[in-house]
C-alpha cells in the first residue's frame, strides 16, 4: 500500500483515520467468500439486487456532485462518473440478474433493505447538508474500497470461483481509471477549498467522520449480503 | 378509530394502505413495555439518546418543509413545528437524559445507530427528490403514530410505570394539537396539488409507499430501542 | 405548428398558456438579427459568454433532474442531457469564444449579468422546492424554444449571416433529437404523476406558471444580449 | 464604524472586500429618500410588495440554514431567525400594505420582478451548491445592511419623513439583536469550519465573492424600488 493510493494523499489520510472500519470492510467474510468461491449463490444474488438499487442512488449522489461542483474539472469528473455508473457498472448487474431471471424493472423496484436505505440516503444528505467535499468524503469509501478489493481478489481468488466476472470488473482498467480520476478530483477539490495542509483544518475531522460513517455502512452492506443466504434457507 | 383521525382522511388512507406495518409499529413490544413498566431502563435511555439525534434531523426535515412550502399556511405550520420540536419536544429528552448524567452536547454527538440513520436520511431524501407531499408523507408516520400511541398508553398504562412523563407528553394537549395542525395542513396540501379525489391520482400509490417505508423504519427504531437493553447486559 | 410539437401535448399546452411571452421570446429582435445578420458582433459575443455560464448552471439543473428522477427512463434522459450539454452544446461556445480570444477559464469565471442569475437560479430553486415536474417545466422553455428558433432561422436566414454556425447547431439533427427525447420524457413524467388528463389537475396551473416565468426570463436573456452591444459602444 | 460590527470580524472583512458595492447599497438614492422623505409613495409600496415576497424566500433560505446546521447553536439561531422573519418583520409589511388596500394573499402571489428573483434564488442556490457558510455569506448583506441603514437613518432622517415606521423597525432593539445573534453565529461557524485565521484559507475569497454578489443584488433591489415610481407615472 502506498502513501498516495490513486494519487490521493487525502484518501490515504481518511483511510488511516478509519483503519479498523476499513479493514472490516475490505476484508469482510463476504469478500473472502467471493474469492474462495464459497459465497452462496443466494447471498450473491441478494447482494446484486440490492447493489443495483444502491447504484441508482449512487448515480443520484454523483449527479448531486455535478450540482455542487465549483470548477469545470469537478463537473466533468462527476458527470463522467454518472455516465460510467449508469452505462457501464450497472450493466454487469443487469446481465447477471437477467441470467438469473430478474428483469431490470424488477431490480429498479426491489424493496430496499434497511442497510441499503441507510447508506445511500446518508450520502445524499451529506450532499444536501454540506458542500462538495462532504459529499465526496461520503462517496469515497465505495469508490476506493471496491478499487482495492478488486485487485486483491484478482491475486488471491481461486480459479474456480464463480464470481470471476465481478472480480474482473473491479480489478479491470476501466474501473481503476475511475478511481484515479476521482483521486485526482479529490486532491484538486481539497486544495481549492482547504489549501495545502488540510490536516490542520477543523474540517479535516468532519470529513474523516463522514468517510468513517460511510465505511461503517459498507460493512453493513456486506452483512446484508450474507443475510441473503440465510433468508433463502428459511423454508 | 374514526375515518378522519386528526381531521385527515388522507392520513386514514395512508394508514389503511400500510395496515400491517402500522400495527407492528403502534403495538410494538417496546410500546407495550412502556405501558406495563417492564421496559428496561437501559433500553429506554438508549432509545432516548437515539431519539434526541432523531429529533435533530426531524427538525431539519421540517425546516426542509418550510423550504418546500407553496402557501402561507404550509409555511407557518412547518415553521411552527420546527419551533415545537426544538423548543418543546426535545426539552423532555434533555431533562431526562441530564438526570441520567448525559449532557446535551453528548446527546448531539451520539453515534447514530443504523436504524436511526436509515430513517432520518430517508425522510430528508424524500424531500430532496420529491415535492412537499413526498416529504410530508415520510414525516407523517412519526407525527401521527406517537399521536396514537400516547393516548392509547394513557388509557392502558399501569400506574406504576416509570415512563409516565413520556406518555403524558404525547397524550398531552400540546402534542395532540400539533397532530391536528399537521392533519389540516396535509388536507390543504393534497387539495392544492392533487385535488378532491387523491386516491384516483397516480401519485396516491407513491405517497402510500413513502408512508409505508417510513412506518417500516419506525418499527426498526423500536427494535433498536429494545436492543439497547441487550447491549447493556453484555459484560 | 402541430398539436404535439416534439411529441409533447404537455409542451403544447404550456406554450399556449404563455403565448404572449412565448412569441416575445421566439420572435425577439435578437433572434431576428441573428437571421438577417444585423446583430452586432459585440452583442453576440456578450450573449455567448453569458450563455456559456448559463449552460454551466443549466447542466447543474439537468443533473438535479437526475437526482429527482423516479424512473429509469427519466434518469437516462436527464443523464444523457447533462452529457449533451457538457460535451456538445458548450463546445460550440468554447470554439467561437476561443477564436475571439476568450479562454474557457475566462468563460467559466465571467461575471454573470442579473438576467442570467435570475434565470438559472430560478430553475435550480424550482427543483429544490418542487418535484421533477416543477424542475422540468422550468427547463422546458429553453430546450424547446431553441428547438423552434433554430429551424425557423434555418428557413428565413439570409445566406450572408455570420451566425450560420449557431443556426446550424440548433436546427441540426442532434439538437432536435434532444428535444424529442425531452418531449417523450415529459409525457411519461406527467402520466406517471398526474395521469391522463393533466389539465384537470390543480398542478396544471402551477406548472404553466413555472413555464411562463422561465419564458419571461428567456426574454430578459435576449434583452441582456442586445445590451451587450450598447456597452461596447460606450467609450 | 468599528472593526467588529455586530461582534463579527468576518462581516467586517467581507464588507471591506466589497466596499464599493457596500457603499452603493447602504447609501443608495432609495435609502436617502427614505430619510429625507422624498421617496414617492408608489416607489415605497412597490418596494414593500416585492420585499414581502423577498421575505418569504428569505425565510425559506433561513430554513435551509436549519437544514445545513452542524451544531445546536447554529440550528437554534437559524430557527429563531425564521421565526423572527415570519412572525415579526413580515408583519410590518402586512400592516402597511393592508392600510394601502393590499391583502396578504395579494402580497404572497405578487409577480416577482427580475431583481427579486435573481436575489432570492441566488441565495437559495448558494445553499444548495455550497455549505452553511456559503449560504450565510449570501444572507449576510441583507441582515447587516439593514442593520446599518436603520440606525443611520434614525440619526439623519427629517422628522417629517412618512417612513418613520420602517426606520424604527430596523433601528429598533429587536432587529439589532437579530444582527448580533447572526454575527455571533457567523464567528462560531467560521471557527468550526475554517479555524482562527479564515483570511488565509482559500475559502475566504469564495465567501467574499458570495457576499459581494449578494450586495450587488441589494443594489438592484433598490433600483427596482425606484422604478416602481416611474411605472406609476406611466399613464
Amino acid at each position: 500500500m502506498t502513501n498516495t493510493p490513486y494519487g490521493s494523499p487525502t484518501f490515504a489520510g481518511w483511510r488511516d483515520a478509519a483503519s479498523s472500519e476499513w479493514q472490516a470492510f475490505t476484508q469482510h467474510a463476504f469478500v473472502q467468500q467471493l474469492g474462495d468461491g464459497t459465497l452462496p449463490r443466494e447471498a450473491f444474488l441478494h447482494y446484486l439486487v440490492q447493489d443495483y438499487v444502491f447504484l441508482i442512488h449512487f448515480s443520484r449522489a454523483w449527479a448531486l456532485a455535478v450540482v455542487k461542483s465549483e470548477s469545470l474539472a469537478e463537473m466533468k469528473t462527476a458527470a463522467g462518473t454518472v455516465d460510467a455508473l449508469v452505462n457501464h457498472e450497472m450493466q454487469l448487474h443487469i446481465k447477471i440478474c437477467t441470467e438469473a431471471g430478474l428483469s431490470e424493472e424488477q431490480l429498479y423496484t426491489a424493496e430496499e433493505d434497511i442497510e441499503n436505505l441507510a447508506y445511500t440516503r446518508y450520502v445524499m444528505d451529506a450532499g444536501l447538508s454540506g458542500d462538495f467535499l462532504d459529499l465526496i468524503a461520503a462517496l469515497a469509501p465505495c469508490v476506493f474500497g471496491y478499487g482495492e478489493i478488486g485487485p486483491a481478489l484478482k491475486q488471491s481468488a481461486v480459479p474456480s470461483t464463480p464470481y470471476q466476472d465481478w472480480i474482473d470488473m473491479y480489478s479491470g482498467a476501466e474501473y481503476q481509471e475511475v478511481c484515479h480520476a476521482v483521486g485526482a478530483m479529490i486532491e484538486g477539490a481539497m486544495c481549492a477549498r482547504i489549501g495545502d495542509t488540510p490536516q490542520n483544518s477543523p474540517r479535516w475531522n468532519t470529513l474523516c467522520e463522514r468517510f468513517r460513517i460511510a465505511t461503517r455502512l459498507e460493512i453493513g452492506f456486506w452483512d446484508m449480503g450474507l443475510r441473503g443466504a440465510l433468508r433463502a434457507e428459511t423454508p
